[in-house]
């Protein structure tokens, strides 16, 4: 098969495919799901709505998808108290693919994409793939704040690089916290050629006082705010991601994208889950509390986790992240080793399993520590350098 | 708006959303969809499989969609008489965004696609979406065949543009007709640096005797067949596109795809469509019958039908295509103005939907020709040359 791999795009020769394997183990912390199934009531609207739309499935979908984008509009709307018509959202099989839209649309070949590592893995590779050239911005304001980013840092690197698209991740992923909207409109106003991407993944999740970038859209054509329905509205399975910007920067993305995307199933099955908009949202409070608790008995063991506006929570002072990774998995709970060294990252679901991870964590921290006296630096050698993602992470939006 | 339009992607600049408007007509012949609803059985399966995952969709989907991997093999098993294994398959959401993993991997920047136009409008649109050169290949052989190609012209053109992805439309779209087994054969030899992908997406609708390309498979590493459920399978609305080839190609495309980009409901339902296959291709001899019932209609009013194995005519003779694209509109039958002079496209579909469709063409016949003596060359002189698909025109698959 040599022939074969000749003929593959030349910057993909020698990649391996991302993907950690996905396990079936009992308590899964590891892909930012939410651990909350879809309820009852819920269930029966969505296959309802599918029973409706099944008997034409002979027949295109709505291309323009005109009732889903209206419905996110008035989910944005309700929720952030900006108004936000329909013509300013946009969606796809997932929030990959809105960032895979707006990447075709603004960046490619001879452009820059930057976005301030680590963050969400998507975004290099998916600027990668249709062929962006990716800068890792660097985060990081001293040991005692790592992955903090800074006004005055994100505007230095943003005038250094030029870049045509920033990729701002918050809540960030992995690390958990937020940016400021002061941080957001300076990256903005210092990058006049660039495309500004607010990825809120994890929006629903901030703590109190923390408001969204849907804020600032108005009077900023360059500005986008990505969501999607995969975290707090518990619909990773659906796959449906959206954004929110001006009319005529939505209008660019029908362009590149490629035509009846959203099939009708999936127009149906988020519409029938956004009427359900409170309930599906009814597990946030909860999720928001099991994350604070993890903090809290993170701290008890001695280890650093970072403040989280999401449902994950990033925690550092681990001798070897890959052995600590494992022995989780060998009492059944399975996190995210995102190859940073040191840290990992787990994601908060219910009572039950906050329970079990932190009994897991408990026994396994004794053991590290006895290792790590023997091999490994100690905490206060922890290199304040983030490494690069591994190739082999799971994406997780 | 003007500074966005700065910040669009070069080539991107002034091209218009291609897609024509979805209107609402009582004979609805424009994208060779497939007429026949899904059978209510079939739809009580759906729901019921949606009803399973739902409670689930808090999840991501299976990222390696291996049941509906193995589930494809076995469809194309069984129908086309060549064993092709689930490692062999691949799928996306419509045979589009299957091309455009095919694209990522294979064109590119600094690459070239080439294809006989006029064929499959995506192939020119998806190619140059992820940067690719395209080349618009020839077709033709005199005033008598204007659409066919030749297995010497074919090479000829490859040999020429050395390409580095090949696109062999069969049965052709807009065309109709399907290309021969030997002409593949030639010009994926012709081509030793190319991924070879032959688009089947209307197989299913092939007169007896037309093989598919899947019979090629063994030993040709670089060759790709591509399929979709949008027709024969009446499923547009559920997109679900897939291809064969060896295991080692349909592995590199994990380097491109989007993780999760196949849905859970989106599996399932496909999954449940699969399982009634007899049952959703029954229509297809139905639809070839009335295919022909065309073909001869149209020559019993002095048109020129070309030969079709698809679900679809595409018809000659006609003094002005937009006029009398309009003039059928006016009667409430839409068909496809692909953007080739003097031709239009009419999908089959029912019965009752043939009688519409040759009824109206009776009433607008003449007053095509009484227009054309006036103002317009005589069928005669109708140019053998394909103009360039119309940006406007409506991708069908």
């Amino acid at each position: 098969m040599s022939r074969l791999r000749e003929l593959l795009r030349p910057d993909l020769r020698g990649k391996t495919a991302y993907g950690a394997p996905q396990l079936e183990v009992a308590v899964r912390l590891n892909t930012n799901e939410n651990s909350y199934p879809v309820p009852d009531d819920v269930v029966r609207d969505i296959t309802a709505a599918v029973a409706e739309v099944a008997p034409h499935l002979n027949r295109y979908p709505d291309r323009e998808f005109t009732e889903l984008r209206t419905a996110l509009a008035d989910y944005l709307t309700s929720t952030s108290g900006v108004v936000v018509t329909p013509e300013q959202v946009w969606a796809g099989n997932g929030s990959n693919e809105v960032l895979q839209h707006l990447l075709q649309a603004f960046g490619g070949p001879g452009r820059t994409a930057l976005g301030f590592t680590p963050a969400y893995s998507m975004h290099p590779i998916i600027s990668e793939t249709v062929g962006t050239r990716w800068v890792d911005g660097r985060r990081g304001i001293g040991a005692d704040a790592p992955f903090d980013l800074t006004v005055e840092s994100a505007v230095e690197q943003v005038r250094e690089h030029r870049p045509h698209v920033v990729f701002l991740c918050s809540p960030n992923n992995p690390t958990g916290t937020a940016l400021s909207l002061e941080l957001v409109r300076a990256v903005h106003d210092a990058a006049p050629d660039a495309i500004v991407v607010v990825d809120e993944a994890y929006e629903e999740f901030a703590r109190e006082g923390v408001p969204s970038a849907l804020t600032l859209l108005e009077g900023r054509e360059r500005l986008v705010v990505t969501r999607t329905m995969s975290k707090a509205f518990a619909f990773a399975g659906g796959r449906l991601g959206y954004l929110a910007a001006v009319p005529a920067l939505t209008d660019m993305l029908r362009l590149v994208r490629l035509p009846y995307h959203l099939s009708s199933p999936t127009q149906a099955i988020a519409l029938a889950a956004l009427r359900h908009a409170p309930e599906m949202l009814s597990t946030v409070a909860v999720i928001k509390q099991q994350r604070d608790r993890i903090v809290d008995g993170l701290r008890e063991l001695g280890l650093e986790p970072v403040p989280s506006d999401a449902n994950f929570v990033f925690f550092g002072g681990l001798p070897d992240s890959a052995v600590a990774w494992q022995a989780l998995l060998d009492r059944g709970v399975l996190v995210r080793d995102v190859g940073i060294a040191h840290y990992l990252r787990v994601t908060a679901g219910t009572p039950a399993e906050t329970d079990a991870f932190l009994a897991a964590m408990a026994e396994v921290v004794p053991t590290l520590r006895s290792a790590d006296t023997a091999t490994d630096p100690t905490p206060a050698d922890v290199p304040v350098t983030a490494t690069a993602p591994a190739p082999a992470q799971e994406p997780s939006a």
